[in-house]
């Protein structure tokens, strides 16, 4: 509780007290928060990826499952806080954190955030939201409109309207998957002469209805792990989400999408939605859009683009045409706590058509009822928080123009530092950056020899070899707390795609600059040198091959 | 852009700035973040619900779907948000919102949630959440608990086991209940012989390898509208979500229930789950959970509690034995953003058995890889904030005999309440609350006598004309705006059943003192008086009914 004298006893008045709002600038709490304040700025000026402290650790932290029975200070707790929570946390806006979709964020919205979480709204209905489901309209408009350019007209009708919806603003990209997929399925399996749809009858009476043995979801063997959920989820089954094989870029094959459709049909497996993927998680590759939208065009799917982290590229007037042929889709995923640099928590997937969402539209008497402007009627998540604000301010503090630059220094980071990997004998490229995202790793050059040169099977062995350096550096790395990058594991077409260990980079962080990247290598070169019994094995694996 | 000149100019320069951490207490940041607590706390502090401008005017506001080419200045752009924004906002913590499921929050959250907005880990892994993960799975460990009551050697076992999960933390009820009933899904038709199950072949093939017609899971008729999009989602149908009928208490009827799985098998639909309802968001009834719990078992049904907003319940000895039968249930729901008093975007499920969740569980290349401790791979969320902290905190500051007694004091502000109800000739209290949510209506003694006498015919006729007035009252006073209760239809055993509109009010706000409820009363009987052409039609029926 909030208080000078250190009483801890439960009174109600003392509770009461907890949910005032506090008076004037000198309150316990308001000097609680400048303490907090100052030592999160301190934390997020330090560029240590990590105090290192092992898991196992940590844990016994926050081993306790029972709900404390005597309660703490404000000021204890915030102390105990910044101690077990704050100090052992990820620094997930470090220049030198370049391993996941994590940035820096724009220093503004830890203030404007304030107005989120002290209005508290719930935006399933107009009652607890009021202005903020107009906002979050037209948040939901302004991406429809960054992705599909229709004029003022459209807008004007649709962006408002009761009976409609142009997308639903959710938690992240999986939610947005799953709610674009179940659209498309619903679509696909819609009511029909005495068939009331898929939503009422079920998945099993529809495939009977419709006469199909299966249903299929198509998508890149790069496509994100959240569709298997989604294929789960929805009933269709993981077999049922068919992975098609990509180019040496990690693109799909759009011939071999055409051919694995026409042999899903012969089965009578009906092939409801293609999902093109703009900015794959492990490559960042951009799947050729405008061909899989005429393959969906001609085989009635539905295109789905998961935009998930790409999608903000469409900012930049200069790399847009990147994505081209995203306006050919039915729906689209954008998560703005990736590339628009909102705090986590803020997902959207658009639809071009304002009657898509109808197959999913649900009311309930109390709320959502017909007619009203209730969010909810039209997301897959019930009561949510008033995210879409921070979004908001985003587009209008940092703009379009200042977005389209922020989007151009990543991608020429991205170009910089892949020059920068070529220039090393002893790194490999192995993915080119299409967007600010590239994988790579650390390949002496007369290792890179006898790797070519070997034979099948030395070649398999002497790269399980390489795959377990790459895991050490990585790992290594990661826990010397200076900087950290990730690994995945990829199919390489120059390596006869063998399994293949690489690091993985995404350079969305403004903050992270050239210098860092220098480092980056430096360092997981000298971790190399760490592992003497790998690389023994690793150099006794080449004489063999060279002997040969 | 931050800055003192008020240059427009997008630059890398001023980009930079913006994602840099504001030096000092004296920054442009630190004076409009104090300006803004400021203004926030005045309107937290003013006990007025919404400053009242329709619907339509405040969408002008938020009408452009262009994103901004011209940047704003941060303080610009805070003073346009407090103008459009916030001054329309709803007032949800306001004492007198007595409408839903809102209320005032703890006000140590509001620094505190800086930690989570701040830090900006993503809780999908622990590569980026490090201490939150141990921190979240001890959270669901505390409510386990709560719930379950097993011992300490059970929670060191599974609290922290790499490859187990005992819930999920995820943005709300919505998707917690989705998750149980995914969870139940997956488990009923499970891998069996060549069948490799629904996960990985789809329902379909499940189906028929089962060799079921259909699938049902089964609710009272007062279950959460959120059930019928998990079972549209889930591939059931909404037909597939059986209503079961309620007593004169809103609580499902064990009998009915017990006849209606026996009538399901005897057409080879396999009931696979039973929802009981701990709280009903209409009535805020509890369903006979024990007497569930029982079917439940002999019929091999997995049992879910949707115990969403009164699961808080559990926290008071002396009320959580209304909650009986709870820890028989195989899963519970609880949102945190309701009796906990967490800001929007916490609920949680639970899991008594640690395998339970085996049957979701999914794996990635890069994240989530078989053994590691990420939460991610039991989740249906992907990317997800550091919200557990802030119940972590609550649990901690608050403890148990806090919780204990603010859901004390609103149960007892309920009784208190429809006791006053009952004392006013002209109330009616249609549902009795059994933890702080009610519902009744305004019906004047002449009027309940003349519908009690009337015939069939007039008693609808009479019951409709009041329904208007119920509504008529309800919005009115919403947009006078000093105290909202909301509206929804029910079918009271006491009036034949007949669709019935009611206020429905919840009383969880520690800061609604009993004056506000005489108050709310007496605007609503005045507001009745402002609607002589409705009273005339009714007062007309009345006379004719008399006069029979």
């Amino acid at each position: 509780m909030v208080s000078e004298h250190r009483t801890a006893d439960v009174s109600f008045d003392s509770l009461l007290r907890i949910f005032t709002v506090p008076e004037g600038p000198n309150s316990t709490l308001t000097q609680i928060e400048e303490k907090l304040s100052r030592n999160l700025n301190q934390f997020l000026r330090e560029h240590i990826v990590a105090e290192e402290k092992p898991l196992i650790e940590i844990e016994k932290d926050f081993s306790n499952a029972s709900i404390p029975e005597q309660p703490e200070f404000v000021s204890d707790h915030t102390q105990h806080l910044l101690d077990t929570l704050v100090s052992h946390s990820v620094h997930t806006s470090a220049p030198s954190f370049i391993g996941h979709m994590t940035s820096a964020l724009p220093y503004f919205l830890m203030p404007l955030s304030k107005i989120m979480i002290a209005l508290n709204q719930n935006l399933v209905k107009i009652e607890t939201s009021k202005a903020f489901t107009p906002l979050e309209r037209q948040v939901l408009g302004m991406l429809h409109r960054l992705i599909y350019s229709q004029d003022d007209a459209f807008y004007s009708k649709w962006m408002h309207s009761a009976n409609h919806s142009l997308g639903a603003f959710c938690s992240g990209g999986t939610i947005a998957n799953i709610t674009a997929l179940w659209v498309a399925r619903n679509n696909a399996l819609k009511a029909d002469g005495n068939f009331k749809g898929v939503e009422k009858e079920g998945l099993f009476k529809a495939m009977k209805h419709y006469g199909y043995e299966g249903l299929a979801v198509l998508v890149s063997e790069r496509g994100h792990y959240s569709l298997k959920k989604a294929a789960d989820v929805l009933g269709i089954g993981q077999e049922g989400l068919v992975a098609i094989k990509t180019d040496s870029n990690n693109r799909i094959c759009p011939d071999a999408l055409k051919v694995r459709i026409a042999e899903l049909k012969a089965q009578n497996i009906k092939p409801f939605a293609v999902i093109g993927v703009a900015g794959t998680t492990e490559t960042g590759s951009i799947d050729p859009l405008e061909s899989i939208a005429a393959i969906c065009q001609q085989e009635d799917c539905h295109f789905h683009v998961d935009a998930a982290w790409g999608g903000a590229t469409l900012m930049s007037n200069n790399y847009r045409h990147l994505l081209s042929g995203t306006e050919l889709a039915d729906s689209v995923t954008i998560d703005a706590h990736k590339q628009l640099y909102i705090p986590m928590g803020a997902g959207m997937v658009l639809f071009k058509d304002p009657e898509a969402m109808k197959s999913i539209e649900h009311h309930a008497q109390y709320i959502l009822r017909k007619g009203s402007k209730d969010l909810g009627s039209h997301t897959l998540e019930g009561s949510r928080s008033g995210m879409a604000m921070l979004v908001y301010a985003a587009m209008h503090i940092i703009s379009r123009p200042g977005y389209e630059l922020l989007i151009d220094k990543s991608i020429e980071k991205a170009k910089y530092f892949a020059n920068l990997i070529k220039e090393q004998p002893d790194f490999e490229l192995v993915s080119e950056p299409e967007l600010c995202l590239l994988t790579y790793r650390y390949l002496p050059p007369h290792i890179k020899g006898a790797l070519a040169s070997a034979n099948i099977e030395q070649k398999a062995e002497l790269n399980e070899l390489l795959n377990e350096l790459t895991k050490f550096i990585q790992k290594t790395q990661r826990e010397t707390g200076k900087s950290f990058v990730s690994r995945t594991r990829l199919n390489p077409s120059q390596w006869d795609r063998l399994n293949t260990i690489v690091f993985r980079v995404v350079l969305a962080n403004p903050l992270t600059g050239c210098d860092i990247l220098n480092t980056v290598l430096e360092e997981q070169r000298q971790i190399a040198q760490q592992a003497p019994n790998l690389m023994a094995k690793i150099e006794a694996l080449v004489e063999k091959v060279n002997a040969a």
